[in-house]
């Protein structure tokens, strides 16, 4: 069971109010966000198929309705229906580490308002959170430019527990290796690594003891810590003298660096194995590595073989939240769906009316060209030239002529029905697979560090009407009322 | 319980390592901070009430073991040993919500080695990120100057679901009045509120109608939210139609403006508000609101009553993490314990060695002077002259004269006894009061938002030549081997 109470309060006092007011319709929500968090591209979209498992599992306990009844602002009634209450709506979704874009639903919600408001805390907090650090994890692994494998090493510094476990889940989807979270390894079933820590090395007399007797337990996967005392003296030779060792049993070592120059020493002690003969003897480095920092390193052509990331990785660093909003685009009246937008003062955050799907526009060579986001019953005619408005703009489109795509699939798909998943979890490593293989979709200027072209994510003709007839509605309503 | 699994996989091949090879002696790890988040003077230190729970029910459970086992890393006995293994030191640390400052020793370990390394992740877990929130919490509730209280409206943009608990909890902690985490205010009784969201509005005709239809339901509690279509057109207008509906009733409202300036619409406002009568209806603001925000409405002048803020407050905004670590700094040989210290390449990182106790001078008017970090068993004769020596410049020290201070207090604590707790976890409201109160006793310099005074945290006589002698001991050492 996964406890109802994880939402927002006024989730459940404006659900009593419709409850009570047997105003209960049919609507539709969006969970879309506004602008790519660190100064990328894209995202890496994640935590739709976690999230799925926990809307099967959503429940207010006996003990939640206790809590409730104990508030004082709860009715009878309404307290008798949240104990059967159990999420009953459709969704659909982009699939699972798929690469997305501001402005696109990621996720529609298609159930009766009571139900689309219980789950929207669980919802923008699953989603968000994973998106962001699946992001991040994406940005580090391509800023190694595959000089290297990333394993993430977050959890003493993650945001609370499931802050570090679905920051491991995340990550790995983004296209880390491995995690050193053993209860991420066994909830999620990512592969757990790790090297040793200084208080090995203290415990011992000499450094020399602590990595023979680690070497000895674990001959293949002993990576030894060597800047506990002095990385280019003791720490060196220490590891030199038990990677020689251990080559004569037809083991290899490997070495880690977690303080100092993170360029120079790798270098340094490159060469100093290499003149050992111990070529095949892997660095390491960690210490509170960024995005950045790894681009500099792999620019500056240090030579390291893996990355040990915690912090910056699943916290996101200095920027430790993506924007996910979840939204009312359309609600029953007298049977049919009305579609609704929130006007706001600044035109960007209008938002987007009706049901809607995303259509991915691919060239003869699979490479992605720009999405289109129409009202869900339209259909695309293949071999047309279609137009591509700009989200805002009312100026602003281009002609996607039918000489220059070759393909397009929609991206909203149907992932939960009445309240079921309509398909198991899928393997983490499948996920993990299936999302750097979308990514490479995308040219590579939009996944730039720095600076990245902007992928397109235009309007159709027909949902662009929509919208501005909506707009001037609404705006003529206001006038009338003041 | 609470799995054991949630630690760093090479918790567990050192400690197998130790297992094994029979070495596991009788050691004392402390956790310390280096620097303070939000360039500020101090942090709020929390979480280690909750930490005591968790240790106290940290167990691996049979699926955990199976689990491991699985990996084909463990041999049969250690996985015997973890199958009965529970948590059995001792632990001394500060009261929870005290104000703590870089370098102090804040919890301390006495257990045996593999015991201490096993909780070194779950540990640095909980309270690097309840500090670091409790902290962003207290920050933001001096940038009000007791202009408005704070609702903590998190939950949908933390960083997991234990991300926004626990957010919840130390954000409370720090200062914070309410929470929207129905979850939260269950597991912790930290109170709940909410207002209406957006949603809300459109799902009826006008607002007029939305407002009115939430006023009946909630008449003590009617925060409208006046920014769905235009805040100062028909937003306003209608909650001063159902704010004098209210007033007729003898209840008051108030409004939430959730977009826009957020300076100049509560001024509009309240004066709007003021003009119909309705003096008593409090304006509540929300929308991304950072620390710099409240601090340059409140020097505004901005009528706020109340603040309500999640994305900046829950996860730290640009600073996400606390750089909180966990070091070794005795074991024991032969029955003695051995201080020991990590020399580092940057003289600021060595650690201070030996088991030790953190002691808080204050004035005669309670006021808090400075702290002295010493050897455990010394013992500090009150009315005598205490040189403060400077944690890592050896000629820098002052006296601490007999004159100037009235009394000092140790506050390293003892907390748990054998993995035994040694009191029920305390109110949280009393946790908030206590922490407020200590706060108090700092000058406000050291509590500035931006450049604040640096509070000090010195060594004792004893302590500093203990670590000097090691230091040299350690260099000596080296210098042979190299």
């Amino acid at each position: 069971m996964k406890s109802a109470l994880i939402t927002d309060f006024y989730e459940l006092t404006m659900a009593q109010g419709y409850y009570l007011k047997k105003h209960n319709p049919r609507v539709v929500f969006d969970m879309f966000y506004r602008t790519n968090p660190f100064n990328g591209g894209y995202i890496i979209f994640t935590g739709i198929e976690e999230l799925l498992t926990k809307l099967e599992n959503f429940r207010f306990s006996q003990e939640d309705i206790e809590y409730l009844a104990g508030l004082g602002a709860f009715k009878k009634p309404f307290l008798d229906f949240l104990k059967d209450y159990h999420f009953h709506g459709d969704i659909y979704a982009f699939d699972e580490g798929t690469p997305a874009f501001p402005g696109e639903p990621l996720i529609r919600v298609e159930t009766d308002l009571i139900d689309a408001q219980i789950v929207e805390s669980i919802l923008l907090n699953t989603v968000n959170f994973q998106s962001l650090i699946a992001t991040k994890a994406s940005r580090m692994t391509l800023a190694t430019k595959g000089r290297g494998a990333i394993m993430e090493f977050g959890l003493r510094r993650a945001q609370g527990e499931d802050g570090a476990h679905s920051a491991s889940r995340a990550s790995f989807i983004g296209g880390t290796k491995v995690t050193s979270n053993a209860y991420a390894g066994k909830k999620y079933g990512i592969p757990v690594a790790g090297t040793m820590a200084h208080s090995w090395i203290m415990s011992f007399d000499s450094e020399v003891e602590a990595f023979r007797a680690f070497a000895e337990l674990y001959p293949d996967n002993a990576i030894l810590l060597i800047d506990t005392y002095d990385t280019l003296g003791s720490g060196i030779d220490a590891a030199i003298t038990v990677g020689l060792e251990q080559k004569k049993k037809g083991k290899k070592i490997g070495v880690r660096i977690d303080s100092g120059d993170l360029s120079y020493l790798p270098k340094v002690i490159r060469r100093r194995l290499d003149e050992a003969g111990l070529t095949d003897a892997t660095i390491t480095i960690s210490n509170d590595l960024t995005e950045e920092i790894i681009l500099n390193l792999v620019n500056d052509n240090a030579p390291i073989d893996s990355w040990g990331i915690g912090t910056h990785l699943v916290t996101g660093g200095t920027q430790s939240s993506l924007n996910g909003v979840y939204k009312l685009a359309a609600k029953e009246e007298d049977g049919v769906f009305i579609p609704t937008l929130k006007v706001s003062n600044s035109y960007e955050k209008t938002t987007n009316p009706g049901i809607k799907q995303v259509w991915r526009f691919f060239d003869m060579y699979g490479s992605a060209l720009a999405d289109l986001v129409t009202l869900a019953d339209e259909d695309l005619e293949m071999g047309t030239n279609i137009p591509f408005y700009h989200p805002f703009s009312t100026q602003d489109f281009f002609m996607m002529k039918k000489k220059n795509y070759a393909t397009f699939k929609p991206l909203l798909l149907k992932k939960m029905e009445q309240g079921k998943r309509l398909y198991p979890e899928i393997n983490i490593h499948e996920i993990q697979r299936r999302s750097m293989e979308m990514l490479t979709e995308f040219d590579k200027s939009y996944k730039r560090q720095i600076n990245p072209h902007i992928y397109k994510v235009s309007l159709s003709s027909r949902l662009r009407e929509l919208k501005t007839r909506l707009i001037m509605e609404t705006k003529a309503k206001d006038d009338q009322n003041g």
